[in-house]
């Protein structure tokens, strides 16, 4: 953590709506005031790109000059969100390990399972496996010139709180602010993420050519009841912070299926046994 | 579940290897023996698309004929795996609900971080997103032609216990098999995912115009010296089993942040609500 006052912090930004994006630029301009910023994101918009990288073409990536009006060095990328924070972390940087990744601010909400889909939240759980303290932070406001202005503080505060404190091992958060409402937002609310799901609709179209092609589009259903998920804190004009794992065994379920499974009892696996007689 | 005996089990496969795949060969072929199949696949490889979804452009989807011979109905979609899976509830089948969805049998590993960039698992996982008991396969064996002869046995033995007692509610399973050594496979291990990860290297080159690009190639590293793991289960022979969650929540870090927060404090909201006197 950064408990050398001596030297400023690194901060390591980046996004999935691509680097010309508004919420990038205010995470940086934020994040300018807590330390030394540097940028790797994308140079086209990710979104729902979940945690891709780029195995089968190679990656492209350039200075740029976007945030040098604010003196932040800056790169972009051909890839993904998480290819973005390898290349920062094993090419731009080398031997420097960032203090805190900050990804977004992303145009939009990536509350429950909208976790899953995120090059936001990516790009934060790729820096918690890098083993830096990492957070996701997104808008729930889709509009490309959407109001950023309610959130500065508490995405200051909730970064240098991160700064100062750590994160637990492995632990990435994932921030949701609400949209601009008539009131100042009322906190901020540990949560945890909602068990709701898209429901999908395909909207099938036929091109010019006389070839149909579909558009993904569904509906967001939240079943879940509870007062302690981050749908919950959005919907009632709180800060939503859920803490995520890249640890995705469901540990209760492992003794479920040791208890459960006939196909783990001696007589089981003869049956499978018979098949090698003749290996 | 599949309590219906009248009635064959409804199977959807995909994978992330693409619909020409021989893995995807060898689970239609397996499956074929268990219920009533339909495939749903990719027309390109995926691999390392992690949970990506296609919103930024439109989706194709063509009947395919290459399980005819199998008697098999399949698709092949320009989408992802995890669009795959959307199709098919929702666009391929719309009333019916698979009993079971199947993915793969992926040519490598997916075996502790690898995980989260899987296209194989991201399929299962959103079968489980939606309800459905969901099973990736993977092979840690990259090469196009691998030998799956070993395996066939393990798959059918796991489909037909998941069949029988499905899963624990938004479980999905994570199953990689050793590639084939000089003895047979030892058995089933239920496991957790190992803590591991990809340490990366970018290998830079300079193509016929003078350009720099660059491959993304890192080494596998684990840490994780714990013989519960999945990677101990490949090193030592067995078939691992992950249970794996799509809550990516730290559910118990909700109690660490608010005890350790400041922000969350009363004086705190205070600094920040300065922040809102002119809102």
């Amino acid at each position: 953590m950064n408990n050398n006052n001596t030297k400023k912090p690194l901060i390591l930004i980046s996004n999935d709506d691509g680097i010309t994006a508004k919420g990038l630029r205010v995470l940086v301009e934020t994040m300018c005031s807590l330390g030394e910023v540097l940028v790797v994101a994308p140079n086209t918009p990710q979104s729902g790109m979940g945690h891709a990288i780029t195995i089968h073409s190679p990656l492209k990536i350039h200075r740029s000059s976007i945030f040098n009006d604010l003196g932040v060095e800056a790169y972009e990328s051909s890839g993904t969100p998480a290819d973005c924070i390898k290349l920062a972390k094993y090419y731009v940087l080398k031997n420097r390990v960032p203090d805190l990744v900050a990804s977004g601010i992303n145009h939009g909400s990536n509350t429950s399972i909208s976790v899953l889909y995120s090059g936001t939240m990516s790009a934060a759980i790729e820096g918690a496996i890098e083993g830096m303290p990492a957070i996701g932070f997104s808008l729930c406001d889709y509009e490309k010139d959407a109001d950023f202005s309610h959130i500065i503080p508490y995405v200051s505060a909730i970064a240098q709180q991160v700064l100062k404190t750590g994160l637990p091992k492995g632990t990435a958060l994932n921030v949701n602010f609400p949209r601009r409402q008539q009131e100042p937002i009322k906190g901020i609310k540990i949560c945890r993420q909602a068990r709701a799901r898209w429901k999908e609709e395909f909207d099938e179209r036929t091109d010019p050519y006389g070839r149909k092609y579909l558009w993904l589009a569904g509906s967001f259903e939240n079943s879940d009841k509870g007062e302690d998920t981050d749908e919950w804190a959005i919907a009632n004009n709180y800060v939503s912070v859920v803490p995520c794992l890249f640890d995705l065994t469901d540990h209760h379920a492992i003794a479920t299926l040791n208890y459960e499974w006939e196909i783990l009892r001696e007589t089981a696996p003869r049956i499978i046994k018979e098949h090698y007689d003749n290996f």
